[in-house]
Order: structure tokens, then sequence, then C-alpha cells
């Protein structure tokens, strides 16, 4: 195995083990690592008969059939013919064929907008990340690229300071740092130079020499530039024998109207699968692990609709405010900026319908389908709030008028609640809360799925009259501390029958050891795998913003004002008498959680 | 509320709380006592209306209609005239009719064969246990009678050898430890004599006073004198004016025949609702509890059938031998000893339908109809075993024939494994393993619900070929160590998507921090208020015996040779062959447990 090119970061298989309670934990594991292959799709059913070593290889057929339009083929053309050739499994790991692709193919990474703060907390230590883990090709390359003047010393010195180690892995990792650093440049333009892109196409060249140049640029630069430096690195900068990739992030315009412009105006630049839009709540643990549980568990297979799962929240919160970083977030409001992408993605994979296979297209085909099959959010459906300023301890706290980069008297939602409906066979009638706030309580984002009533429920003398509290709900922590719990009620130990609502838990931290990759990890390397799951389709945002525009507008034109609410509490009244109007508590907010 | 009569040790409500992960339990309890009162069934409409207190009493009807046949209304009659005519809450609380009630009652325990080994180590203990909870009655009285000759001094020596308080609840222990051996007393004399059990009723008497005088006698006696005994303490010793029971406890018999010759000879002397059949597993925690889980939680709803569930594993081990105890056992084997009417009673449990109400006779109804749609168990679904000595680390472990009460050559079975089938619309085909044995390499006694696979499951190829390990389990630990755990598969934190099975865990010492009473409490204090739901009637016993007799005579007529097993094993290859016949592996031998 080892004479492969493979990235030995990623395993697919199934690890047995026991863990329950302390102390008596056993873990055998019987993963293999899987080789990521760049391998052209014929060849696929071949790879697949010769090597039991593959077969439980889930994604390999994504990788396999990534090798498409943009994707052009020169060395693997013949890499190709030679593994058709192959007849045993002995001659294959004697033509090493992956050495020679591996010798052949390089790629390099341009973060477009290397000194933003995205680039120095996220970007960099993700890619650093996924050197420690062995998870880049072996031939790479890192180019910050913005506006400033810095020598590659000063961006080595600007991006080490950011750069960690993992807490389980620490072992020779200031020599890590150091080799990974070696293979950072900087380049200096502008964004809307092609001359700029030329002069970077013309480093990356040197570094790649002869070999198959792969390319990805991360865009990490406000919006109103996008289109400019995706024309210029495009047309100045693209790989002229392997693949070229672009990672937009978030805003993709403010509206239906806006975002079909830039898609537009990107695809007159870029093939939809060179696209890869980051929507980095995609790449996190837990929802990755949604379509696990879901998929993989038949004690949730009957339940997962609307004749058991009364309602669905999902929740996100941050305990801070825009402080001093209000502008980009005016223009936008937490509607725009959580729910309509990060929260309803979380819905989108929550409630799609099972999807053929684990491929990228066919999964997004199933989230667009319960995206259209969505109702437009009304106003009345939708409850807003903002923050003001609240004293609590001798300590005061700024209302979100008070940063200074917000304009005075903005009626830009900081907080907002809405009630959402997917009018199909298999949700109608279940109401989808989503809440999301600035300066609230708490940090936390969460699915909770709270279950029907038992019918006949034998012990209803027993729950008072709250029978609501009674019921049982399954809670998905994305963050933090990521963990899964399943309330049931249980008798609880002694002489009577008093019931309670106990939790049986799956507490990350507590279960693995493992630390758990940070999104931008996950996605950066799904990227330059081409593996496009995670990312957000045209047709997808599409529907999306369908679903949130007419709102949006009407909040705008009507000029509504939101409901204040003190810094650091749990929000706007507002939003639990919406949640009342369908007949639903918020989960997060009991006396219970 | 204080100035009622009321068993202040049972309450029946529900706890609202929350305890995912440690250190941030917050627990707001809203339990109210529930009051146990010996009221007319007649009164029970008028409590429910007059008393919002009462309305999370799921027990109340139980109680209420308990007061039937051999209870004897007397002092009760005016109470309830009394009762009817109350007409406000306030007035209710001032007529404080069960401080009447309470001086005019006295409950009498003899434990016939009090200076055995379950009497001292189960017996006393559960009655004191009872007495510090404040579970008993205001007046009562313990007497000891067994033929040796002792004086209540004595007898009060004994027994406070094996009193202990509860972990949690140690304060004025020791006063009360006192307290309750004053209430202790002893008589001596024959089990087959109506005048020495005269004599005890007279001393009763003195006890009793002018009070209603309930009488409960708790058998520990062997079974060859049981029928006499009854005899007599009916004859000589039944209650003039209150309730007469008798608890009774294994060997019900050996075979349908001498089990029916038994209950005919029992209720020559009692009513069916006199006698108490004890299977002390019923009065265990997680037993309990398996009707909450299911009925209360709807999630478990749907999953609750052949359509869902793929086997049951009903396992029973104990980690020693007959130990120099073997005479008694010898004549029964494992089979009847532990199969027959423990593993039984919780499989009648979990597969029963829905019962009418939480009423012991709807509950018994149903646990009779699952009883009578099970087949026979057949010769061919069975595996028995016999321990054979075993030298471990210079340790001689003994055969079961080493045992000198044992006869030699014996080929009493001390493990066996069985496959048993429910022939109704809700478990054809689905098998109910059972498993018994001593001298193996554990204790523990645990349900194990193992779910079908998922159909077309998207992770097939994650779990390589062994499916069969990655379906999800319930796991019920009945003991030691009590537990409910749900066996998921989850994707395993990191970049790939290597799954595993991991557990949502309830471990009982965890979430609660209260002792878990001894069943043989639960048992007492329902026997000594007349609620039947955990004893067997008649007609389960026959049910019971119906399906093993056919069986045990066969094997003691064709004299089938157990397989030898080292004594500390698994126990014998045989069950796992058996097992295999019917697709199943025994989940509590495998890599994870």
């Amino acid at each position: 195995m080892a004479a492969f090119y493979a990235t030995h970061c990623r395993s697919y298989s199934y690890t047995y083990s026991s863990s329950i309670n302390g102390g008596r934990n056993q873990r055998f594991s019987f993963s293999s690592s899987f080789l990521r292959l760049s391998v052209p799709a014929k060849a696929k059913v071949f790879l697949q008969s010769q090597r039991n070593s593959y077969q439980n290889a889930v994604l390999m057929q994504d990788v396999a059939t990534k090798a498409t339009t943009v994707e052009k083929e020169t060395g693997l053309e013949k890499l190709k013919d030679e593994l058709l050739s192959v007849t045993s499994s002995k001659e294959w790991d004697e033509k090493a064929g992956f050495d020679i692709n591996e010798n052949e193919s390089t790629v390099s990474i341009t973060v477009v907008g290397a000194s933003g703060d995205l680039a120095k907390k996220k970007i960099f230590p993700a890619l650093f990340a996924l050197y420690y883990e062995d998870c880049l090709p072996k031939h790479f390359t890192v180019y910050g690229y913005a506006r400033s003047k810095m020598t590659d010393a000063e961006l080595r010195n600007m991006v080490s300071k950011t750069l960690t180690c993992r807490i389980d892995k620490r072992e020779n990792c200031g020599e890590k740092m150091e080799q990974f650093l070696k293979r950072c440049f900087y380049h200096s333009g502008q964004y809307d130079s092609q001359e700029n892109f030329a002069q970077l196409d013309k480093k990356l060249k040197e570094h790649e020499g002869r070999r198959v140049s792969n390319r990805l640029f991360y865009l990490s630069i406000p919006p109103n530039i996008f289109i400019e430096a995706v024309k210029c690195a495009s047309l100045s900068a693209s790989s002229g024998n392997g693949w070229t990739r672009v990672i937009v992030e978030k805003p993709f315009g403010r509206d239906s109207e806006s975002s079909a412009a830039l898609t537009k105006a990107l695809k007159q630049y870029l093939a939809e699968d060179q696209i890869f839009r980051i929507d980095h709540y995609l790449g996190k643990e837990l929802v990755e692990n949604l379509s696990v549980l879901r998929f993989s568990n038949l004690i949730f297979e009957p339940l997962w609709s609307r004749q058991y799962i009364r309602n669905v929240q999902l929740i996100f919160s941050e305990d801070f405010g825009t402080e001093g970083r209000g502008g980009y977030f005016d223009h936008y409001g937490i509607i725009r900026d959580i729910m309509q992408n990060h929260l309803l993605q979380i819905l989108a994979l929550f409630a799609m319908e099972t999807p053929v296979s684990l491929d990228a297209e066919d999964i997004r085909n199933e989230k667009v389908k319960v995206l259209r099959s969505m109702r437009p959010l009304q106003l009345e459906n939708v409850v807003i709030g903002q923050y003001k300023s609240h004293n609590k301890g001798g300590v005061t706290y700024p209302a979100y008028t008070d940063d200074k980069t917000v304009p005075k008297g903005s009626l830009t939602p900081t907080f907002a609640a809405a009630a959402l409906f997917i009018d199909n066979a298999r949700w109608d009638g279940v109401p989808f809360l989503m809440k999301a706030g600035k300066a609230l309580h708490n940090k936390r984002a969460e699915i909770r799925v709270q279950f029907r009533h038992v019918p006949g429920n034998l012990y209803n003398r027993n729950f008072r009259t709250d029978l609501d509290r009674a019921t049982n709900e399954l809670v998905i922590r994305v963050q933090p501390d990521e963990a899964i719990y399943l309330k049931i009620n249980n008798k609880v130990p002694g002489l009577g029958m008093r019931l309670d609502r106990s939790n049986l838990n799956l507490h990350y931290a507590a279960r693995y050891s493992k630390e758990i990759p940070d999104a931008y990890e996950r996605l950066l390397l799904d990227a330059i795998e081409g593996e496009r799951r995670l990312f957000i389709r045209s047709d997808e945002l599409d529907a999306a913003w369908e679903l949130f525009t007419p709102v949006l507008a009407e909040l705008e034109v009507k000029k509504i004002i939101p409901e204040y609410y003190p810094y650091g509490s749990r929000g706007p009244v507002g939003a639990h008498y919406l949640a009342a109007r369908y007949n639903v508590r918020w989960g997060d907010l009991g006396v219970e959680q």
C-alpha cells in the first residue's frame, strides 16, 4: 500500500468499538486508509473489482466521476491506459503508476486576500493542519495574494503567528511548521489587474515546473471585487494543463436578483464545476454526521417524517455583537448572514429525501428539491430584533447602533426567528423554526427535533398538564462542545413511579479523543480533491434566495422596526409568540435544555 | 398535606431535568408525593376531581380498586361516608380522616423461615429500608417465625447484623435501626403446626389491639412445606377484620403438573388475590422501567415489532457456581431456576401488547396473552451446559459435580440457551434468545434488542462485509451497574468518512445520585399496599410452565448430556450455533458489547 500515491489522512471504513462508561473503552479499529486517486472515470469499475481493499471506499465513485469537463486529461490519459492493462493485484502494486502521477502533478493554492482576517484565522491554519495530517499532495505551493507590499518572509512571519498544532498531535510540530512555511509565498497585486495576475501565473509556473499544474484560488475578498478578481485569475492565471478551481465565500448577493447577476458574471469566466461556493457550516463535523445518523441507523428511519416529528428547530446564537465590524453586517443583516445560508443548508440536509447515492450531484439534487418544496417565508412568520445597550454587573454592553461602523438609526436585524414549511408529503404541516442572533446569552448552534406526543399515553397522569415537555427530543449540538442527545422519558429510580426526561448521550469530547477538524480543513481538502458534496450549486443558491427575497424586500420597504432586546439576553420575546402560534416551544430556552 | 396519613416514600410525578454532561446538571423537581390511601373504590372519582394534587397519581386507580374481595371494610365504611360528605379542599384537610384510618389499622409482617438466608440477606433489610424511607404504615410489627428456639433479643441481634443504611441517607441511621428492631419479634414454631400458628396469632393480636389488623406472611421456606405452612397460617393466624396476604417464592413446582397441584393446594386455603407469587426480577429498577421506556417514548413506538426488530436477547449470567449449595439447585436446574421465571417474565413485559391501563389485571392479562402466543420450546432450540473444573492462575475452580451436595454424575444443566418464538402479528419470526448460566466469566443481566439492517443503506460500503455488526442495538442492563444504551452508527470525527458504532448512553450511577432500591423493597411494599402488578397470577404461571414442561421432560427422559464448559468461561460453544441457526449473534460476546 505504501508504494501508492495516497493521502492517508482520510479513511473510509467502520470501526468496532465500545464506549459504555468510563474506563472500559476498548477500540478495535479495522479501518484502512482510502487512497485518494485522481483517476479517470472509466478506470473506476476496474479499480473496484481488482482491489478488495477499496470495497469500503465509499467515495471512490465520487472521486472517479469528478474527473470531468474542465479537468484536462494529459498525463492521466497515459496513466489510464496503464491501469486498464493491469491484470493482477501484484502487477498493480509494481506498476506504482501513482508515483508517476504524484511526481507529475502539483497543486498551487492561492489565497486572494491573504492579509484579511479569515485568511489569517482560518485558511492558512487549515492548510497547515492538512499538511500536518499528510492530506496535501506531495507537490504543493501556497501563495498569498493581496494589495499590500510584503515579502515572502513577511508573509511567513504573519502566517506563522496563527498556526497551531492539534492538541492530540504535537510531535515534530515546529519542524512541520517550518516545512510548511517554506512552501508559502507572497505576491502583491491589485485584485482587478490582469497584469498582476499574469505575474502571479509566471511565479506559479516556476514552482510547477513541467508537472501537471492544478490551481485553487480562494477568494477571501469583499463581494464588490469578486467578479474582477475571478476575471483576472481566470484569464491570466488559469492552469494550462490541470484544473483550475475557485472557492468563493458568502455573500452570494443580497437577493435573488443580485445573486443571479453574480452567478451570471462568474459563469462568464468559470464553468459551474470550477466554482466552489463555500458554506462553512456544511464542513462542520455534526452537520456531516447528520446524513450518517439519518441514513445508517434504522431506528431513525420510521421517525423522520410528519408522522412522528412535531417540529424541527435550527438555532444559532452568538454571545457577542458586531463590536466595531458592523459595516459589512449592516448591509446584510442576520437573515442573510445566517439563515438564508447556514441554517437553510442544514434544514435541507435534514429534510431531504434519501439520495440515490452519496455522490455530490445526487445529494445536491435532493437538497434543491426540498428547497423548491418550501413556501417562501411570509412576513407574519418572521420576528426580527436588534440588540440594545445593557448594563450588567457594572459593565455597559453597547447597542448595535453604538457600533461606529453602523449607520445611525439602522433597522438591520441582529436577531431573527422564522417559521418555515415544506409542502411535501414527508413534511406537510411540520413547522421548521429558525432562530439566529447576535449578542445573546450564549454561543451555540444546534438542531432540535421535537417528537409528537405518545398517543394514548398510559403515563399521561405522570406528566401533569404539560405534555409538551414530556415528548422525546433529539438534539444535535453542532457547536460548541459537540454532542448528540436523545431525551427520553425514564423512570426515576426509587419505589414510586416518578418519571423524568433523561438523556441518552453521546458527548464527543468524552467519546472521541481526536480533535475535531475545523470546517475549513474539510472544505479545502474537498475542493482540492474535487469533492463537491459540501459546496452550494447555483440552483441551490437560487432556490434559497427565492425563499427569503420577498420577505427581505418587505422588511426593508416597510421599514419594519426590530424588537429591541438587551445585549446578552435571551432575545426578543416575540420569538416565543411566533413559536406559540405553531404550538412549538423553543427547546433551548426551557428549564431543561 | 402533612396532616394526611400518607406514605411519602412514593411519588408519582414528572421531573424536569437536564443532565447533559458533567457539572452542568440542573434539576427542577415538580414532584409531589402521592398519598397512598386505603380508600374504597367508590371514593376514587371523588378524590380525583377534588384534589388537583392527585392528578398525577397514576396508581391512584390501582390502589383504589384494590379494596376488593378479601379486604374487609369496617372502619373504612365510616371513612368513606365522611369522605363523600367533604366538599372543599379546605374541609378535606381539616377532616384529617386518614389519621383515624391510620390509628385504626396495623400491619403485621410475619417472615416464616426467619433464620434462613433470604430472610437475613434480603427480607429484613428490605423491611428496614422501607421503614427508613417512611414507607411502612404507622403501626406495624415484624415477626420472625422459625423452628429454632430464639428470643426476641436474639432475633434482633441476628437481624441487626444485616441491616444497612442507604449510601445517600445516613442521618439518624443508628437511631432508626434501633426503632425498627424494637418492632421486631420472634416466635418459634413448627411450619406444620396449627397450634404453633395459633400461638403466633395470639401474640399478633396483642400488638394489634383493637385496630383493623392486616397480616402479611412471607413464606421463606422450602417448597415441600409450603402447603402445610399456608394451611396453618390461614386457618390459625388469618386476620379477623383486615386482609391476610401470603408472599410465596419460587419454585412454583417443577412442571405444569406439580405447579397446578401447588396452586390447587394453595387455593384450598387462600383466594387468588391473597397469594403474592414473587419473582424478584420484576422488582428490579430497569425491569420496572421497561414499560415506561416502551410506552412513554414515541420514538420506540414504531420500532417495537418484527418490522424493525431482528431479535431480542435475554441474558443472565453469574460468575460463581453452586459452591456447596447445589442440593436444591440440582433438583431444578438453570432452566427452571432462571429461564422459566425471570427471563420469561421480562420477555412477556417486553413483548406484550399495550395494556388498557397500568392496572395490575390489565398488565397481567397482556402478559398471559403473550405467553399463550408462544410456541412451546423444542428440544432442538435448546442448548444445555454444565460447568467443569478449571485451573486458572494456579487456582482450581471446581466442577459442578465437585459440589458435595450435588449427586455424582448429575446431568442437571447449569447453563442453557434457548430460542423462543411468539406466533402473533407483532413478533412472528423474531427470535427471542435466552441465555442463563452459572460459573461464567461475568455477572450480568440484560436485555438486548437488535434492530434490522438499514434497507438500501447508502453507507453499506463503509461497513465492509459484516453488516450485522452495524445495526442498531438497544441494551437495557438490569444488573449490575444499571444502564440503558442505544448503539448508533456515527461518523468518527475527522476528515474521512469513517463510521463507528457509538452509544447513546444513560448510565444510572452518573445520572441519578439516589441509591436504587433493592427489588425486595418494592415487592414487599407492593404486597403491603395490595399492588399486584409485579406478582405472578396463576394463569401466567400455568402458561409459563406449558412452554417449558415438554422440553424439560424430554431432557430428563432422554438423559441429554450437557455440553461441559470451564468454570469462568463464556459458556458452551453450542450457544453460538443455536444463535447462528437463527442468524443471530450474541450481543454480549463480541469485541464490542
